[in-house]
């Protein structure tokens, strides 16, 4: 029997659009279907550190009404680090899992869903076994780099605000015969970056996985010119690398930061390789804050619904996952070890260079 | 060797956002990578009807800048019934086939894409048979009806459409406590209606695969209101049916239309039986014609590309489809014959249920 | 000396974006200037009318973070009619005027800010003459027909909703080559369709001011035509009325209803008159319940604080009022004696005429 | 008689959203009501610098449709500098009035159609009295700085933009408990700042007009903690100064520049000073480009007609500009004459501080 369960849910690591799908779909399917009580617990694992255990009870009209259409968390995710290696007030580090396994307890939990990425799904899990609790892992990141899913929750949106900003650029970009650079989040993933400059119409698009030349950008402009068209959009994932292998330090000489960020540079230097008037956008933070896309929100609702049942069917230490138009699961601890990121020979690849977009290599 | 071709493009049925992203890919893949002519014929099939036939010369400068960004085509889509019985002005129909092979050939065309639905795709398929010309169909429809494929361009527009009605109408139905009432189109699929109730929160979706009942409709929004909501939003397929089997008759009574649509027939039983204030919309056309979501743009553009690769590998009577995030391609016989209805085990019901929501059985 | 005061706030009739910011506003400005408390009335006068008085208090936290982001109103607006004139369950008709002014002495108000319509302010108005209590109006109405102001709050957000449809019927018309009609809501007055039209680029804009001939219409139709143009938007107000006088009458026929409302009308007339394919859409309460435009919110809190200030600075019977870029307060007995329909001569309608828009006449 | 005409239309200075809708309302009347025929300058005075000179005649199908919505200038706005003072490619300066003067000749134009900002006016102006020829001008600037009009041009999507940008950093602040700043443009007037800051929940609004202090900015945030609220949003003009009267120089230490830019700074200092966590967000040229707001699009479309309308009435060496719900006409000398910064007694100052917002003072 699955009756009268108590389940904790938490929000753990950078925030993006559609968690408050996750949870309401979890409230939602935990409470209607099966009649368990759900624990909000704040700010992702800092809720059972602190004492008295920080959470509250969700239940229907908690989570009812426009919540599932607003951005961000309302459960927070504002831990501190590392329970395993915790650190204090006087600089040093302690290990505090203890504390979290007793928060669990304290709050009589049955089971825990976390919604993180594979960060805090290695500590989620960490806990679990040494703790002895049952958890399941909902994959969220806008970076879209976790494996053995399709795509995580909030990856949708992301992707949907940097197209939104070349559809801006563009129009700006032509007036003024210019030459635009964006710059995305990612982390060491070109997911955002490569998805957006296909469906944001632009003409060279930098992602970590291949390393660029500035020769090679600068060519694919000056071809570009060669058709008539006097203006050209460029989006560089956040890591990039150029070909020789300097990432991020390339922004420093002689200990100074001489760049805001890589879209800065790579706008420099595509300035002094065509004559190209430049100018670089640097997205930022709207990528996560937005309202979910649809999309979003689907699969948000999808993976919700199915982590509860999860539970229900007592298999743990899995995630809820993505794949050809449904809902499966997998074991936390491979979908943890593989790190997605954009596959050379992979559609979007195949469609980027098809038409006709630089990869700067 | 593929060098020197000459291939054609058209769009047909009805429109659908994503379209001009599709020609610009082709356009694009076909220019630069593979230095063919790209041929736009206007209208459909009409424009190969017509003589002089109907067609515009597209290369880079045609399809570049903000294209791809627009809704509809470029090359309109107006034609009026199937070539092989074609309405003529005196009202007898006429077999028109030969006039359209004769079309593609003055033209000097080594492969058409057409981008359609089922019904298009039928029509070409029996053209490029009798004509012994060569065809590669690219899916596109709001109601993601066609077999074989995840997805078609334009669905997911025409569900980010039907999502922001339901964002828009959930503070006004609150504010009023109301019933509010989403007509979607969608054909005889509910994948419209089933995702956009999914993705904006509502509380009740019918859709034409499950037939529904007034009294389980009225039950939900009876349980919604016991948790203290007052308002709830119900989403209904233009073409459900009751669980006595009867559809859009019951619109009709005594010869007379009684109802502007099914929605209108729904809000007034809803309001019969609950004693609820309902009002209804209509979403109508506005489904078609907005602006391409990103994933529309980025399915449409994997999918030119594709549909070129095709041609330049020899492969016809293709469909290119969207599968476990990439594209294949797949015999667009077998595509036709498969009219892809909601699965009624799939994830998207179970999504839907365990969420709560009403299916109206 | 205005420290202490109680004031209460209620929100009444059709809902509108920029309630919430004005509620939100109050809050703020009495709050956080003056160190009032604020209530929240629920349901229009009807929390008034009820026993207990149904409120809430509203601080700081009630109204912060993403409450002034979010259509409709957090207060409800479903009060049932006229207190003077209260339509009771026995079907006969009670004045219970009375019973709301007791209400408001219940609270211990020290004034009432009501957020409504010409409508809703005669009966305020009415109420504080009787009951001897002080109130402050601030104007809310899509339909923007409250006079001595130029914009009420709610106004922009209807126009920008209505726009957007005709930017997504933009392209569906000009691939099918289809005139698309919308009709949209205002009332008696053409605000909304008038603006809308000429900042969506409609062809034909039919006002309630303006009495339309279906001809007229035809010619402007077939004048797009010769200019090689293949499509037309036509934009519809709710309440026009023909040349001869006739209005919604039109649409019923023997007794029976035989159009869905004045747009499928409009549409099958044109459709008569020119052998154009039209379609229909009718607008509905999608543009009620929007989140607020900028320029919404913007207006709804410069009304805020200004309706608080008027209250510390013991003026009353005043509605807030938008003029020249800036707020102003003018006696609320003369807003509701001036009905503002489009002026015949005004910028609007010059405007629309010189860009060519026939409005019907 | 005013038949026969022939005008000449041309953008200059920055771009922004509503050019393409100035554009067209301009054509729409000349052509429509006049029958003149109009001749598009490319990239402002650069157009008439070049031989031949640089222009497309402007007829009823070059500007239909879509071309309303879309944002930047058809007409391209690349002007390369003074021309009473042209950089030349040895570095020195020329002057090239005679030559800009000649094109006008060249052409046969009748009138000029400046769409310009205040730099732009001043040049448009001397050219127009050096040379003998008529001219009329059309504002717009992002910044709303022109004098003599309640808008101009492009300013109601920037302020959209932003505001749109601080409804997605609101929940992800809100999740991560940070403080976000948002660097915003508008040169030395913070009216951007200003409206997006009401419109868009901000805490702290920084603008030109008022010199800040980080202690008063502190004080806000402290003041907003200790309501329950963990976050705050901060929003920054690009221009802004502090008491002692530094602006921009703060940014550079020892000749290095230390900070990305002004939001940068203000963010480092924020965290020094309260503890919190900040992130910075740069909004840059997405503010120019997006499709004009419907807002902007009515004014353009008025402003078009207006200045047409000038030219048939021969009125010249006016600016078209927004008054109380109209359009009126001002001597361009004086409108170039006046800056219109923030007023600090104005309604928006008032409202911002009626709410709480800190201005920084």
């Amino acid at each position: 029997m699955t009756a009268g369960k108590r389940i904790g849910i938490l929000t753990s690591g950078g925030d993006c659009a559609g968690l408050n799908a996750v949870i309401r779909a979890v409230v939602h399917r935990a409470v209607l279907t099966y009649g368990w009580q759900v624990l909000g617990i704040k700010e992702g694992t800092q809720g059972l550190l602190q004492r008295p255990v920080q959470y509250q009870v969700l239940d229907l009209p908690q989570v009812d009404g426009n919540m599932m259409r607003m951005g961000g968390t309302i459960l927070g995710t504002t831990n501190r680090g590392d329970p395993f290696a915790y650190p204090m007030a006087d600089g040093t580090q302690k290990d505090r899992s203890d504390e979290i396994i007793g928060g669990y307890r304290e709050l009589g939990l049955d089971a825990l869903i976390g919604i993180g990425g594979d960060g805090s799904f290695a500590i989620l899990k960490k806990l679990a076994d040494k703790g002895g609790f049952q958890m399941v892992g909902i994959p969220k990141t806008i970076d879209n780099d976790l494996g053995l899913t399709e795509v995580s929750v909030g990856y949708d949106t992301a992707v949907g605000v940097a197209v939104e900003a070349l559809d801006r650029l563009q129009p700006t970009a032509a007036s003024h015969a210019r030459v635009m650079v964006l710059e995305v989040m990612g982390r060491d993933a070109g997911h955002i970056a490569l998805a957006a400059g296909i469906a944001g119409g632009a003409d060279v698009v930098l992602i970590p996985e291949i390393a660029y030349s500035i020769e090679k950008i600068a060519q694919k402009i000056k071809q570009v010119r060669s058709t008539g068209r006097n203006f050209a959009l460029v989006v560089v994932s956040e890591a990039v690398k150029t070909v020789d292998g300097t990432g991020v330090q390339k922004l420093f000489q002689g200990g100074q930061k001489r760049y805001g960020g890589i879209g800065d540079y790579i706008g420099e230097k595509i300035a002094e390789a065509t004559g190209a008037e430049t100018r670089v956008t640097v997205l930022g933070h709207v990528q996560r804050g937005s309202m979910p896309s649809p999309r979003d929100r689907l699969v948000a609702s999808a993976f919700g619904v199915h982590a509860v049942d999860l539970i229900a069917e007592g298999k743990f230490d899995r995630m809820v996952a993505w794949s050809n138009r449904g809902v499966i699961d997998v074991p936390i601890a491979e979908a943890i070890a593989e790190y997605a990121c954009v596959e050379l020979d992979g559609a979007m690849v195949k469609t980027a260079r098809g038409l006709g977009i630089s990869l700067g290599d």
